[in-house]
C-alpha cells in the first residue's frame, strides 16, 4: 500500500480548522517533555495565564482540556449536573442540539428554549424559562453557533441564571478571539472553546474556564462525576498549580506546545487588534459577496464576522463547487451542518485567514468556481 | 511575565512520553488539512489499516480516539456497559483500579480479582470469577501495568471470557510495539493503547479496536451510551470510511500526521525487530543495574521489557536522585506510583530508547547520580 508522504498546503475557509501560523507549528515540532517535567509544569501555568488573558477571567481553574471541545461540552454538563437535574438549553443551531442531546444521556432533564435557526437565543424567553423551571440547576447557550454563524449575548442570561440560583455554560468554540469574550464580565459559571478557530491552534485541545461557584457546586455534589477522565475533581489536582502536581492523565504536551505558542501571538498582537481584523475581514468578504451576487444568511446585527453563512444560489450544485474550490483552487470552504445542509456554504475567516488578501483570495476562487460551473451547467 | 521560548531536549527515560524521531515530529509539523478533506480521509484510512497491523487485528473498527488512552479506557467500558451490568476487572497495579473505579462511576458492578502488586493477573482466578459470576458483562485486564512493569497474558482470560458469553477488554498502554500483541489470537474484544509510549509519538490519542462481537453488543444495547463523545456508534460514523463520513467532532488533525509518521517508521522496521530491540536494551539495562548492585522488582518471567521497575536502595531519597538527572543529565526516570510511590523508579526503555547506546546513557547518568547523592549523604 502506497502511503502519503507529503501534504499540500491547503487554503482553509472553512468552519475550522483554519491556517496554522509556521511559528505555532514549529513550536508544535519541539522536543517532547514528560508531563510532570517542572519545566513543563511552567508552560502549563503560563498556557493558564494567558488562557485567562483570552477568555476575559480570573478564574483560577482556566486551562486546556485535553480532548477536542466537544468532550469540553460534555465536561461541562457531567461535572455541574446529577442525575434528575434539569438544565434550560438555548437551541439556535446544532451545537445547542447537542448540549441538550448530552445531557439527556447523562440522566438530566432538558428544557428547550428554541429558536430559529439564523436567529440568536432569545434571551427573553431563556429568563422566562428560569422563572417556569426554578428549580433548573444549569442554563446554557452558545455564544457562536458554528453551524448558522450567529452571535448570541450571554451577559443577560448568565447573569439571570446567577441571580436564580442556577449555573450558567457557555460555548464560545467559534467566538474565542473572533468576538469578545468576557467571562467574568457576562459571569458566566463554565465557559469553553476550541483551538483550531480562531485562536489558529490545531484540533485538539479545549480551553475551558470555571467559576468558584462552579467548583463550589462540583466539590459538593453528591453523586460522583459519572466520567473519570472529565471529573474536574481529579484534573484539578493535575492542572491546579499549587503545590504537588498529581498524575492524573498524560497531557498531549506537544498540543499544549502549539497552544502556548497561539496564545503568545494572539496576546503579542493584542485582543482588540484581532478583533478589529476579523470584523474588517469580514467587510471585505460581505462586498465582495454581494458584487456576485451571492447574499449571507444571517441579520447583520447578529452575525459573526469569523464564519459567515452563504445561502446557495438557486440551481447550483453546492457540493460541486466546493469540490471545484478544493481541486483546482486547493481552498477549502466548509458545507452547511445539519438543517442547512445543502443550503449553505459556510466561509470562516479565522486566525491567521481573517486579512484582507486572505478574503480576496477565497472571493476570486468562489467567483471562478461558480463561473466555471455555470458554464458547465449551461 | 517571562515566558519560555526554547525547549531543552531531554532523554526521557520515564514510563512515557519517551524521546519522539525528528522525523516524526516534522511530520506533526505539517501544514493542517481540514478534518473532512478527501486527502485527510485518506491519511485516516492509512492510520486504520497500519494500526490492525501493529495490533494484529483484522477489525475494521480500529482507529485512534481523539483523546489521550486514559478515555480510551472509559469508553471501553461505557460502550459495552449498561447500568447494572457486571465487570470481571483484574487487579494487579493502578491501572487495574482505574478500570474499577470508572465502572462504578459508570453505574456498574465491580468483581476485583487482585494480585499482589509485582505480579501478573492471575489467570485461573479470573477464570473461576467467570464461573462464580456467570452473568457478569465483560471481563478486563492490564496487558502490561505501567504502575508495576508486569506482563500478563491476556490470551487465557479472553478465550475463556468468549466461551463464557462476556466481552474482554484489555489495557495495553504500556505493551504495544515493546511486547507482542496479537489481538485476534487473544480474542480480545477491545484493546486500546496510548501514542505516548513505544510507539514513539508524542502522547495525545488512544489507539482502540473493537471486535465484530463488541459493536454488535453497541449497537444492540438498550440505554444510550452515557457519554456522547465516546459512543462509538456515533463515531463509527466519522471513523468507518464506508461511504459518508459525517462530522462527530473535529479530529486532532496534526496529531494524525504523527501517529501516521510514527506507525509508518514501527512496519518499516518490522515488528519483530522492534520487540527484539526491546528484549536486548532491557537485557543490557538489568545487567547494568545489576553491576551497580540495583535490583528489579519483578520477577523475571512477566517483567516488561520496556518498562523496568527498580527497587529504590534502602537510604537513598528517590527525588533527589531523579531531580539530579533531571538538572544535571537532562534526563528523566520515573517516580514509583500508588502502592509503589517512593519504594521504586521506573525506567523506561521505549521506542527511540531502546537501543544499547541509550540504555548506556541512562546507566551513566544513574551511576553518576548516585555516587553524587551517597558522596553528598556521607
Amino acid at each position: 500500500m502506497m502511503r502519503i508522504e507529503t501534504l499540500p498546503e491547503r487554503d482553509l475557509f472553512g468552519p475550522g480548522p483554519c491556517n496554522v501560523h509556521p511559528d505555532v507549528r514549529a513550536a508544535m515540532a519541539a522536543p517532547t517533555l514528560g508531563h510532570l517535567d517542572p519545566l513543563f509544569a511552567q508552560m502549563m501555568e503560563e498556557v493558564k495565564d494567558m488562557l485567562r488573558q483570552v477568555m476575559g477571567t480570573r478564574n483560577a481553574m482556566t486551562f486546556p482540556l485535553s480532548a477536542p471541545a466537544s468532550l469540553a461540552m460534555e465536561a461541562s454538563f457531567v461535572n455541574l449536573m446529577e442525575p434528575g437535574d434539569t438544565a434550560i438549553i438555548g437551541i439556535n443551531g446544532v451545537f445547542g442540539g447537542r448540549m441538550a442531546e448530552i445531557i439527556e444521556r447523562l440522566g438530566g432533564n432538558v428544557v428547550r428554549v428554541e429558536s430559529d435557526w439564523g436567529k440568536p437565543v432569545d434571551a427573553s424567553a431563556m429568563i422566562q424559562a428560569m422563572k417556569d423551571h426554578s428549580d433548573a440547576r444549569v442554563v446554557a447557550l452558545v455564544h457562536a453557533e458554528t453551524s448558522t454563524g450567529v452571535l448570541s449575548d450571554p451577559a443577560p442570561i448568565c447573569r439571570a441564571a446567577t441571580d436564580a440560583g442556577m449555573l450558567s455554560v457557555v460555548d464560545t468554540v467559534t467566538g474565542l478571539v473572533g468576538c469578545r469574550v468576557d467571562v467574568d464580565t457576562w459571569g458566566a459559571d463554565v465557559v469553553y472553546s476550541g483551538t483550531q478557530k480562531c485562536l489558529a491552534v490545531p484540533p485538539g485541545l479545549a480551553p475551558i474556564s470555571f467559576s468558584e461557584r462552579a467548583l463550589h457546586r462540583i466539590r459538593t455534589r453528591k453523586v460522583p462525576v459519572q466520567s473519570w477522565f472529565c471529573d474536574i475533581n481529579l484534573v484539578m489536582g493535575y492542572w491546579s498549580g499549587d503545590g504537588a502536581r498529581s498524575y492524573h492523565h498524560t497531557a498531549p504536551v506537544n498540543a499544549i506546545y502549539a497552544l502556548h505558542k497561539g496564545l503568545s501571538r494572539v496576546l503579542g498582537e493584542g485582543l482588540d487588534t484581532a478583533r478589529a481584523r476579523h470584523d474588517a475581514a469580514h467587510v471585505t468578504l460581505k462586498d465582495g459577496l454581494a458584487e456576485m451576487g451571492l447574499s449571507l444568511f444571517v441579520d447583520e446585527a447578529t452575525r459573526l464576522p469569523q464564519l459567515n453563512v452563504v445561502s446557495v444560489p438557486d440551481g447550483v450544485d453546492e457540493a460541486a463547487v466546493r469540490a471545484a474550490l478544493l481541486d483546482a483552487h486547493n481552498l477549502e470552504i466548509g458545507a452547511g451542518l445539519g438543517a442547512l445542509a445543502g443550503k449553505v456554504w459556510r466561509i470562516g475567516l479565522m486566525g491567521e485567514n481573517a486579512r484582507s488578501e486572505r478574503v480576496e483570495l477565497v472571493l476570486g476562487a468562489l467567483r471562478a468556481a461558480l463561473t466555471q460551473h455555470q458554464a458547465t451547467a449551461a
